[in-house]
């Protein structure tokens, strides 16, 4: 990647349906300056972009003001990179198609790229994590739904319409038992291998066994993947089992997506991750055991090495330097 | 695409286990002159590239000789963009890693690309076929076996290995039932969707069923997917199920495949197109029903408009051009 040495930094923008969150950064992924403001307080996006204004202003004199700043990269729900918009964000308060590139670049003057979540998680991941160097790779975010970044020769797929690398909702159960998606269709890889589903994959357990567990002291519905994996901590074999059921269908399942552009790695982010090898190590297990002959000991299996609380806003980041 | 009209033809070269079919093709994708060695009868590589260049010679006559090409493409099984080779392809007489496109590029002087069949398919419909002017297209190949091509942004994925787009081998079925696969594994696409697969489901829904069908004048083992066509065209209800049943598996799973690079459209090539809407009509049902729902109605199922026996030298022509 080119840098800019004349602007050393770039602004990240990690924008979430309750917060959005600023960072400045420079070619290292540090952090400079940060500061946040409250997403939904502004109806009219344009007042959300004058308030971001403001509230960057303190952080840009910390680096020298935005003549310092080769570009800003905004990681947003339904962020389209080819149209610098983001597109019916159920999450956000903003209905339709809102121009926040060009909304920004006016205010800011400085160029400004969108993308989505998990593509910018891929964008972090191969300009300051674990991807570095790498040209091939699938980045999978594994939080309250699993996403996905597919990188090719270098580059982020976007797609025919800016929306590609989907593969959370890639269907691994087309029987009618698959479980129901936030999607409005069934099966779906997210409705197993999110956080929320493996809490859900620990209610369906515990209502159809009698093995002892620790899990039987929560309600069902207060059920967390944290839960689960504390109990795993504790050895509780309901709980360590649960993992193992869900790092199977995952390894398989990217076992499968490597035929798409055989990459050098997978790289696991989000609060799932924390599981470690309980989830870790049937998820490895799996993928030798399902992969292509061919493709055989080519692939990593690495885990983010990014600041949780960071990556987003770095991940964004990434994307100004384009 | 550059075309260099100072060299306005390409060689293409669509080399089979039996036979090596050799084209002299122009921009338009007219075939000007074509040759033909058979693959096996050269045990020694070095004699197959002589052999070649000496068939080769009268046709190069037609268009002017040598000086008049631009490059020369190959399609073969197991064939490695980036290195130029052909590496352990179980089809062919020369075993370990062979160095084909340097041999023809030292006997001939023109520069050689080397890709498989189903990736040079891609390219012929990307140059010649109905995926012109297409920048992101998965190109799908149903003959003995599933091959595939993917395209993104205007070129071919080739992933970290070189040997990447082999959805023939997604598994579609992870159970003990899946079908055992030619790769070692079981429940790959290929198992089902191919010809051989056709024929296989006919002798499994014949043995498991009473239904009086056409297809039970026929020895299970002497079964073929041309066999299934024809009984459909007569009306055998079980003919007509039995594609039914393949559209749909093809169908979904494009579906999903969508995910990875939400194409603008899937193209299908092989002989199992000839089927017509006894195979089309379910895979668009199927797909549309599947797809996901920000993805609906992008994406165009199309059939290849390459004439068949034309099409694999033209493919492997295109990338003479690149």
């Amino acid at each position: 990647m080119e840098t800019d040495f004349e602007k050393p930094y770039v602004i990240g923008l990690d924008m979430g349906g309750t917060n959005s969150i600023f960072g400045i950064v420079d070619q290292r992924g540090t952090i400079k300056a940060q500061t946040a403001i409250k997403t939904r307080a502004y109806p009219d996006v344009k007042d959300y972009v004058k308030a971001a204004a403001e509230a960057l202003q303190p952080a840009l004199d910390v680096v020298g003001g935005i003549g310092q700043v080769k570009g800003m990269g905004i990681g947003a729900p339904n962020g389209n990179f080819y149209t610098g918009t983001i597109e019916s964000a159920a999450n956000l308060v903003w209905s339709g198609t809102v121009p926040i590139a060009e909304l920004f670049e006016e205010e800011l003057g400085v160029p400004v790229r969108v993308t989505n979540d998990a593509n910018a998680a891929a964008m972090g991941e191969m300009t300051y994590g674990v991807a570095r160097g790498m040209k091939n790779f699938i980045m999978i975010t594994l939080g309250t739904g699993v996403g996905s970044g597919i990188v090719v020769d270098g580059k982020i797929v976007y797609g025919s319409d800016g929306f590609a690398g989907e593969l959370g909702h890639f269907v691994i159960d087309h029987s009618p038992a698959g479980r129901p998606c936030g999607c409005g269709r069934k099966g779906c890889l997210e409705t197993y291998c999110s956080a929320t589903g493996v809490a859900r994959t620990a209610r369906e357990r515990l209502a159809n066994c009698d093995t002892p567990s620790l899990l039987r002291k929560i309600k069902p519905e207060d059920l967390t993947s944290l839960d689960v994996y504390q109990a795993a901590e504790a050895g509780d074999p309901v709980a360590i089992e649960i993992f193992e059921w869900t790092g199977e269908i995952l390894g398989r399942s990217c076992a499968d997506f490597a035929t798409f552009n055989t990459p050098e790695a997978f790289v696991f982010f989000g609060g799932l991750t924390k599981a470690g090898d309980y989830l870790m190590a049937p998820l490895r297990k799996a993928f030798e055991e399902n992969i292509l002959y061919v493709f055989r000991g080519k692939t990593k299996l690495l885990v983010s090495s990014l600041n949780g609380s960071e990556a987003a806003v770095l991940g964004a980041s990434a994307l100004g330097w384009e």
